[in-house]
């Protein structure tokens, strides 16, 4: 292992996602400290037993000891934040961070950053429709996806170093993309879902569709409850490989509309067997 | 109580749905008997006590003892056999369904009717990605939403019969809706979150997929995993209803689309703010 729980680890952002890595990394014995925005966030985690030591500054001396940085942070601030406080980190530190987007944040952080730290872009695949420390659940990564999303710029070590972070905070399946790669699979599998759920509620405003709602259109809004700054932003820095999914989607969907219309059930039943087949590989996992 | 434990009961069709009525109602001490049409879903359900009797054959002797009897069939199906059995009903028998479409299959069944019965139209929003008296589970119906689709022809009483079998399996909210509000809301709440489901799940043929979902993909697409045959009816029987809700949403994610290619920030952002102000209307329950 290259992690060893001597490591200091420091979060910088302590919302859901870095409110959950503190507490399953604390849990397991790491000594975890963390910056945050607001005194309140802070103080929560130090009173429920998040992290061992937190400020609401860039503390130069937090960011000195850490051995691994952990950013939690809406891309844009995350990038500013490198810029403004790199000068503090240990020398030979590993940043990782939890960002839905990479390319338009790996390779700018990467090309500003000095040379003896190493950043290794990660995406863990969970989340909850709730934010804030206070919602923080080392469980919600129980079994779930992580993506490592290195550049050529990366060593083995670091990529290492991040799949064990993944194995500790035990996640499911690892698996690794490269930046382009990444954003295109999560236009699809996040993005392109979030769009559908957002749009499913915009279709109608009658209040007393929970009263008729099964758990098909319960499962497939749960989603629509959504931070609508961090996800426009996210939109907007994978606007390309969004709309391209988004697009692909259109087709398929009006070509089972066309369907319907032309009442072809063999085409629809065709599709319908199709989507029987495919989503039947989840399961078996 | 209109119902009462002395009533018979006769389930016809034991699939997901009918066995769950069964395993329901014989759990609270009701004589229920069942036609199905293969001798293993009979032989399952008597050894598993979940029916009294049972038969493959439209058995005069046991529908013309039934106090109450359910449809649990296919809509062509269910029309099919009150043309041939009719006959057999006990004289006040009440006639209840579960069918997915209403106004295709209701005036066609009441209208036939022998007048010394009645039949009063249900849809109990609940189901499973699986099928067959083996899956049955009663738990599927606890606080989920029972919808009554009564006509001018109904009485009173049977509606009153009706609400008191959905209180009897513990449905949470119980609703009335005309056969064809009926349909326009299982146009929107259930086709159309299927068609989404199913068309996700064609947009991509990754067999390695699932390595790299989250649960909003997973809960998408949970209802991708569909009886073709069944669901090919149901389309095709509401094809209007449905295809009005096709076309609603379509629009809507277009315009989301349009706003993310002009970058309009703001109007995504409102279209996440309804989004999520509705859907939060869901949680309080």
């Amino acid at each position: 292992m290259l992690v060893n729980r001597s490591c200091n680890i420091l979060i910088v952002g302590l919302g859901l996602i870095g409110g959950s890595y503190a507490k399953g990394l604390k849990k397991i014995g790491f000594n975890v400290s963390a910056i945050a925005r607001r005194q309140e966030t802070i103080d929560y985690a130090l009173e429920h037993e998040i992290i061992d030591e937190g400020s609401i500054k860039p503390n130069p001396e937090l960011i000195g000891k850490a051995d691994i940085v952990v950013f939690a942070l809406y891309p844009h601030v995350f990038k500013e934040w490198i810029g403004s406080y790199q000068q503090f980190f240990k020398p030979g530190a590993v940043l990782t961070d939890v960002t839905g987007v990479k390319s338009c944040v790996v390779y700018d952080i990467q090309n500003m950053l000095r040379d003896d730290v190493e950043f290794i872009a990660a995406h863990p695949m969970a989340g909850k429709e709730v934010y804030g420390v206070e919602n923080a659940d080392e469980k919600i990564f129980y079994g779930a996806n992580y993506i490592i999303v290195p550049t050529d710029k990366n060593t083995p070590e670091a990529i290492e170093l991040c799949r064990e972070i993944a194995l500790l905070l035990q996640f499911g399946s690892i698996s690794t993309l490269s930046p382009e790669e990444h954003d295109q699979m999560i236009g699809f599998v996040s993005q392109l879902t979030h769009c559908i759920a957002i749009t499913l509620m915009n279709c109608s405003d009658n209040e007393k569709l929970v009263d008729y709602v099964g758990d098909s259109f319960r499962d497939l809004t749960r989603i629509a409850r959504i931070n609508e700054n961090m996800w426009c932003e996210l939109f907007l820095l994978n606007k390309e490989s969004l709309l391209k999914e988004m697009d692909k989607f259109l087709d398929e969907f009006k070509s089972l509309r066309d369907e319907l219309a032309a009442e072809d059930a063999d085409g629809m039943k065709e599709k319908m067997k199709i989507s029987t087949a495919r989503r039947a590989l989840f399961d078996k996992k």
